[in-house]
């Protein structure tokens, strides 16, 4: 059995979890936080040396860090990856463009705003416009696509809902983007979640 | 044939040349300067929206972007992907860390230092000290190993010596990381791309 260190805030902790329920794969998961320091003591440091969540330890021990590098190895063979070649690809497009251009801003933000309550001013001023390109770039993808990639659900979903889903905590405002909002709502559908109790929602 | 959208100072497009001349690919390349903000021209935006290099076209007319995409892309089913399932993953793991911690301080860096001729006092004083932090890791990983993974070249080394390569014009220091710079050698020598006269290099 494959033993999942994550801490339930993270979106890339996530990620790890929403496919391994979708695949029903049994896993032990260890909550490690990262708020609390966690992931900075000598016991998590012996196991991975980078010090980051998620991370998964196969059942002979071996060590594998980085949430989209763990999600590619779960999901290997499985319909979260699509089979055509350029389809593929437009998957690893979009999982590093998540890496690179969503993450740092828009789950930093939240981070910062949300997790450790600095007020807006203490927060580096790039990150709202940043993220609110990159949501304004999924708004106008998902205008003409139901999933990210192929017409059905991927890995790339799983990334790019994982914080987007959060977006509002980090200060982003979803109100102008009906297409992400319906993304997000079928995804959530698809990977069996609970949806997220965001402003307005009612819930 | 394909055509590849590249500047010939960025790391990230280099990337795409060396696993397109290693694998002995034809291509047309479009010579497409950052500074020079040739990537945000209504031309080139028509092509990627994105406004982005390295981008290539396909045959087809179909666009991919993001360099580890691209080159996993260009690479499928050559001996630059290993082919065990454990090695297929660390691959991915370094492809991930690499665009998350390595491009983003030392690439970034360079830019700001080298082509744009900030003085350090106006560069994010986060970069040099994360940087850092990047090579150390590389450098104990290479402590252990002559390639990133499995024991042989693939596109975890292409990827990362692509800015590795350029640290020095970032101000990052290579002197104290002989390991990392007889790997730089190696790669250099399995691309059969010219070594970068680097300071105290002699040439």
């Amino acid at each position: 059995m494959i033993t999942i260190y994550g801490d339930s805030i993270s979106g890339n902790c996530h990620k790890v979890k929403f496919v391994a329920d979708h695949l029903g794969l049994a896993y032990r998961w260890i909550e490690t936080s990262v708020v609390r320091r966690e992931t900075r003591t000598p016991e998590f440091l012996s196991i991975n040396p980078s010090g980051q969540v998620p991370a998964i330890v196969l059942a002979d021990g071996r060590l594998l860090s980085q949430s989209n590098a763990i999600i590619l190895y779960l999901a290997e063979g499985s319909s979260l990856i699509p089979a055509d070649a350029y389809d593929h690809a437009l998957m690893f497009q979009w999982l590093f463009w998540e890496q690179y251009n969503h993450e740092p801003t828009i789950a930093t933000r939240r981070f910062h705003k949300f997790y450790l309550g600095k007020p807006d001013e203490e927060i580096n001023p790039a990150l709202k416009p940043n993220g609110d390109a990159a949501l304004l770039r999924m708004e106008n993808h998902l205008s003409a696509q139901t999933y990210f990639v192929g017409g059905k659900l991927s890995l790339a979903d799983v990334a790019l809902v994982a914080y987007t889903r959060f977006a509002h905590e980090g200060g982003f405002d979803l109100s102008s983007h009906p297409e992400i909002r319906a993304w997000i709502a079928r995804v959530e559908k698809d990977l069996k979640i609970e949806p997220v109790a965001a402003p307005g929602s009612g819930s």
